[in-house]
């Protein structure tokens, strides 16, 4: 699943041979200077490679944390095969809790770290006597069935977003290519896809594949001809530090460029489509994005460009009316003063403003992307509808998931 | 004039005891870690430091230009003081050649020598046998008087600013102030003017004051209750750089923004106006600024917040009928990758898309303020008579500096 030979980079991997198992992670604090990988073997040292931002996006800590009492459990059924059941579940919760302040706002590792307890109780009503192997190799499962929904997740919002643009875009696109006398060394090939991306939003942030990215590998990997510019993101560049190094080993043709280049690029007619994630999406359209989002959407607004936000249904919240009512974090002046730890790029005593987030009202959208299809405006209407479909198939995994338990235990 | 009394940087400062004169130059190169001056004797050193950029922007080159000719001629003056009218001729005309490609992009420049020059031609016409020590003097009269005339025409500017802004945005915001429950820390005051200024265009630009930045100025100088958002101006930073420290040297309050955070800003209702400079304005009045500018500018346009292109006449060019006609120049990648000289931002062999400038389209604009006053649209036509007007100002002030040199030839 996503490694390396699918020309996808890998967050995380399971590796198990009997009872002993690691959890190899790719060090995302390093990148891109250099690429390393770490060996976790308990919950204490996922724990501590969420809080140091090894790992990071919402999907790919959730999936983590999934893995780290997967780990936990394993080591316990060891150390003490024959533990009670419903000791096992104790310790279980205290690994949970130590977990989950990891990073307290990370709604999907909570999510995540539930589930995993759940299997515990899930087996206890089934079979009081259960032995910690067994539900060691229980909860293995359900950390990768976490895993595997969410590659599934995003392969699906990808194969929404490839459809999507050769509905929206390709017809203009082949249009304007008619128009064109022929291309210029910047502009490539006048048939050549080209999408700005802002942040990053790729296999580094979930489990795989990746949502707004996603949507790029997916058009990669149904043989379009693209070219990304990759908006740096300023202030922590993780469009320069992240996507670009996603873009590279996926061999994806690229430019990285400063975020306020985007409108010159439009006005050039360089570009077909913009593309992006989002850490939440409010009942009405609005969207909550990195800083920059925003001024981007209104650029591409303002030459007539689809702007696609691509989001996995579990980042609308329906209980958020609007934008307005999105409380907007202020982070560190030295996230700005401070590029890669060097001297500050101001004078002494400057005061700085670093919202971390925008909100991009839902009218400079042309569509969500999401895994449970493409929404297009009227927003409100169309996002309860996905939330239901996603809820409904959420309700379908968990009842696989009782499924796949009831048949392991009847098999033992 | 524009001392540090008068709460402005200044950029230069001619310093003269009889026949012993420098320039004192404030060297930009290493702003804002540390602030120095540098004391220029003679056309080279002036030609050095502009090729090093310790002096940059237009104007301002075009002054130290004008001052490098008038050490050179001092130079003469001293060593051979019965050298001959045409011989002084000869050498300044090769002094000016040196100078001239120092930067030779920068039209001020030309334009501040050819006058320098010219001096000389008006002497020996009036008086051929003139001395060297007199045709000193009147060099260094007309070196002034470039000067002078720069700092006039940017206070002018600055006036008309002023008044445009009293105009168009005081109502408005007075009665934005007048719906707003109160004033958050952030915010500030509701009657605070609150700008966003878009790279550096202020003293260290120009001879003094400065456009943009130079209304800015003038505002506070009014008296108006002032706050600026600086954009940091990716990538070179001059916004954090430079505008930071002439604004904190001014006491101005002021917060820097990463130039993706302005559409936020706006969204929050937290901007009255935009004011950034212009390297080229188009005779249909499309303006050429540092790249980010014109996604600024669309972001202030689609919240119906008024947006300045503050620019000395000497920058439209009716021979360029339109935006799309001027050629964006696309400089080096490491300006993007390598901030401040540190490690690249990017995996390496990133490829990098780095254009100077881009491209405001005139309706995007409220107004274009000039020194010779605030155009609205339609600009075509107002563009042409702006560019009269300053064609007679500048014919007037030839006008003087031919009278001033006719009574000092005849007072001595």
């Amino acid at each position: 699943m996503n490694g390396k030979g699918e020309d996808e980079v890998f967050t995380m991997k399971w590796i198990q041979k009997g009872d002993s198992a690691r959890l190899q992670l790719l060090d995302q604090s390093d990148l891109p200077a250099s690429v390393s990988y770490v060996d976790l073997h308990n919950a204490k040292e996922v724990a501590e490679s969420i809080r140091s931002m090894k790992v990071r996006g919402a999907p790919a800590i959730g999936c983590a944390a999934a893995y780290g009492m997967a780990l936990e459990c394993l080591l316990i059924a060891k150390e003490e095969p024959s533990v009670s059941g419903s000791t096992l579940k104790d310790k279980l919760q205290d690994t949970k809790k130590a977990m989950d302040e990891a990073r307290p706002t990370a709604v999907n590792l909570m999510y995540a770290t539930a589930r995993i307890v759940e299997v515990v109780d899930t087996i206890l009503n089934i079979r009081e006597d259960a032995s910690a192997a067994l539900i060691s190799e229980c909860i293995v499962d359900e950390a990768q069935r976490i895993f595997n929904e969410d590659v599934e997740n995003n392969k699906r919002l990808g194969s929404h977003g490839v459809a999507t643009i050769d509905q929206d875009v390709a017809p203009m696109r082949a249009s304007k290519a008619a128009k064109t006398e022929g291309a210029t060394a910047t502009n490539g090939p006048a048939e050549r896809l080209n999408l700005i991306h802002h942040c990053n939003t790729g296999a580094l942030a979930t489990a795989g594949h990746g949502t707004a990215l996603g949507v790029i590998f997916s058009l990669s990997q149904a043989g379009k001809n693209l070219h990304v510019y990759v908006d740096e993101t300023r202030p922590r560049l993780q469009g320069a530090k992240l996507t670009c190094w996603e873009l590279r080993e996926s061999r994806i043709p690229h430019h990285l460029i400063v975020d306020g280049a985007s409108g010159l690029l439009m006005y050039q007619g360089k570009v077909d489509a913009v593309v992006f994630g989002a850490d939440r999406v409010a009942a009405n359209g609005d969207v909550a994005n990195k800083i920059g989002t925003f001024n981007l959407a209104m650029a591409a607004h303002a030459h007539g460009i689809p702007v696609y936000a691509c989001v996995p249904t579990s980042t609308i919240d329906l209980t958020i009316p609007t934008g307005q009512d999105i409380v907007i974090e202020e982070r560190s002046s030295d996230e700005i003063l401070r590029v890669s730890g060097g001297a500050s790029i101001a004078p002494d005593g400057t005061q700085v403003f670093n919202p971390a987030f925008d909100v991009t009202p839902a009218r400079f959208l042309t569509g969500i992307i999401t895994e449970e299809g493409t929404l297009k405006p009227p927003f409100g209407a169309n996002l309860k509808e996905a939330k239901e479909k996603a809820l409904q198939r959420e309700k379908d995994n968990r009842q696989k998931s009782l499924l796949a338990i009831q048949q392991k235990l009847s098999a033992k």
